[in-house]
């Protein structure tokens, strides 16, 4: 599914009925969006002038200070710790710049600079306008400065909110810990099996007839090989408990839950918020109906082509009006949708960042566990050849021989010769 | 097969037609031999007096003294300086002492005291006869001190000589050397197929995905499977060269082809020396028959019962004379033989202890190759988890978090409130 990137060039509807500064005149573009033209200095603005700075500076729609908000809104989350950040360091809107000083009746589409851009629902500023943004997290790749967009992939053919590469992220680690403890596990039975051919050897009647020092050495040679079978064993019963086992049970079954509950709260706030945005582009629309028709009443009135009365042109300027305040209203209830998707975004993605360094440094620790393991088996191993060693060291076949031959000897009569 | 054991008491021929000193006369036991009765003093002895100490000590037969003595016999040996040595060690025979003060005429068979005992047509000094014999290599258990007797088995049915008993420790020792070398074979093996297994789970494609400094110390933890499969292949490799090969070709089939050697030899000799026995045994009796012919006309001449005349007596003198000489001459021969082999038995028996001496050496050094090659494949087991240790240590969830960040962000531009 293509992002669809709808241009809207927001408009200022007439607020109120007073005029306008002198010199300016108001008009409405092709796309039925008001623009204002100073005939004398001949600028041109998307902005109502006023005629001095006593004009009231909006506030952002998200801080609840428009009629329309709904109050009941100020969310659940209030204890989080970033919503409250989130809010300040939540870049305010630049107001759009003027269109130019060309006459607008002149002006193309194309030539018309937007500030701000809509993909899929969701507005940001364009590159270049404004103050630049600054990260909520500078200096720490922080997940929540870096997946606000979706993404596409190379083909361009489907996009994926950037959450939801968040989301496979910790799934693909899960999978990744659990094919670890896979891997473990064949080792684990790698061991054993080696375990079990020493120990069966180590019990093999070879040479078991050899006698004397030399048979106590290789005995305990035969025997060491029971031992290393013991160590191996122990390793590989280790292995089991410390680094195969957590690796597996760390964040079970719940933890793909919990990663679903995520998902479906972004989710629903996206849907929301496209909701939202429908019903600001439907009021859009209708206001430009509205101006268009009062525009159309009040030229009639001037060059005297149609008998309108001041109370005809009366009504359309109040109809004119309640659309722009619906427009306001559906702005507002959109911006605090979209308030209450960032919150929410900032919030879990920097808990989705904390499980996965929890996720690290527990395989770090579990791994460094099977180092340590693997160091202390080689460690005992070393000791099941040193009584051999020492046995060897001792073997002396004159030992030997004198043993032998106590047990063996024949007679140590010599023959004497026969007399006659 | 029962050793025969039989009591040979030597005799003494009348070498000479010299008269026995005054007082003494000679009397033939019944069993045929012959002793000597002082009536004064009331002396009776197997040994023909002498009246002074003018008589000439009758060298050891087997130096070759006798005139019987088969000159040419001085065997092929005289090489060895074990030869030398022995015949200097071998006991001199011992006189037998006189059978005792009572008349022999009422003396029992029973009371005659023998001081040499033939087993298996081997002659030994009856234990408590004669000096003690010093052994050849006091302190050494030395095979040619023990193996001079045949070895009875338990229940007596069966008897094997002492130098058997040598060579089947020789042929065991053998087994036990083959043995050890297939109890290795097994043990390489078991090593091979270990770092079979090890090798093919380091190539395991399972979390091959991780990625970041924890995908590297991952990556090495894999690969350090490979190098531990190195090292346990290189040892199983060495214990090939280096163990299991020297323990087998060490005294490959000519060494049972040369204790064959030995074995004839020492076989041949025993079968001579029966012989030798036989021919003793025929001519004592020839003797005995010669002597008895003797006296009983020496004592139809003295008491007249009979008109032999001196003639006659002269001639059965020296048909006695000549059987005793032949007997002389036979035991000449027997002690040659028994000479002979036991010189062969001396040096023989030394040999195979020389060669149980270098078999336990050579089995000694080569048991130690194999604690010194477990050793090194500890240590280099360690080495093997030594860089993975390092990675371990280096991982750093906030590292990777920006590699992956870096890769995967979806954008940083944060959205921005929608204006009217």
């Amino acid at each position: 599914m293509k992002p669809a990137v709808v241009s809207s060039a927001a408009t200022r509807e007439e607020t109120d009925g007073r005029p306008l500064p002198p010199g300016w005149r108001s008009y409405t573009s092709p796309e039925g969006l008001r623009y204002y033209v100073n005939s004398s200095s001949k600028e041109t603005t998307w902005r109502r002038p006023s005629s001095s700075a006593e004009a009231p500076q909006r506030p952002l729609a998200r801080q609840s200070s428009s009629p329309y908000a709904n109050g009941s809104n100020s969310s659940a989350k209030t204890s989080q710790p970033t919503e409250t950040a989130d809010v300040s360091l939540r870049k305010p809107a630049t107001y759009k710049q003027p269109p130019g000083s060309v006459s607008p009746a002149k002006r193309q589409i194309k030539e018309v600079k937007e500030t701000k851009i809509t993909i899929n629902c969701v507005t940001f500023p364009l590159p270049g306008e404004g103050p630049e943004q600054q990260l909520l997290k500078p200096n720490e790749w922080s997940y929540c400065d870096y997946f606000w967009t979706d993404k596409k992939d190379p083909q361009g053919t489907t996009s994926l909110p950037g959450f939801e590469v968040l989301l496979q992220k910790q799934l693909k680690g899960k999978q990744m810990q659990k094919e670890m403890a896979e891997f473990i596990h064949e080792r684990i039975k790698i061991e054993e099996e080696y375990a079990k051919n020493l120990s069966k050897l180590s019990l093999s009647p070879l040479a078991a007839q050899e006698e004397g020092t030399l048979g106590e050495a290789w005995t305990q040679l035969k025997k060491s090989l029971h031992d290393e079978a013991e160590v191996h064993l122990k390793f590989s019963n280790k292995l089991h408990s410390e680094v195969e086992k957590p690796l597996l049970t760390f964040r079970g079954d719940n933890f793909k839950k919990d990663l679903k509950k995520y998902d479906h709260h972004i989710a629903d706030l996206r849907k929301q918020l496209a909701s939202r945005y429908a019903s600001v582009e439907k009021a859009r629309k209708a206001l430009a109906d509205r101006q268009k028709d009062l525009e159309v009443k009040t030229q009639q009135l001037e060059i005297k082509l149609s008998n309108k009365t001041e109370e005809d042109i009366k009504k359309a300027r109040r109809k004119s009006t309640q659309a722009g305040d619906d427009l306001m209203r559906c702005v507002d209830l959109y911006n605090q949708t979209q308030s209450k998707w960032f919150e929410e975004m900032v919030t879990t993605s920097m808990e989705l960042e904390k499980l996965e360094v929890e996720r690290i440094e527990w395989i770090q620790q579990h791994l460094r566990q099977y180092t340590t393991l693997r160091h202390e088996t080689d460690m005992f191993n070393q000791s099941t050849v040193e009584p051999v060693d020492q046995l060897l060291q001792n073997v002396d076949p004159a030992k030997d021989r004198e043993l032998w031959v106590k047990e063996n000897k024949t007679g140590d009569v010599r023959p004497v010769d026969m007399d006659i």
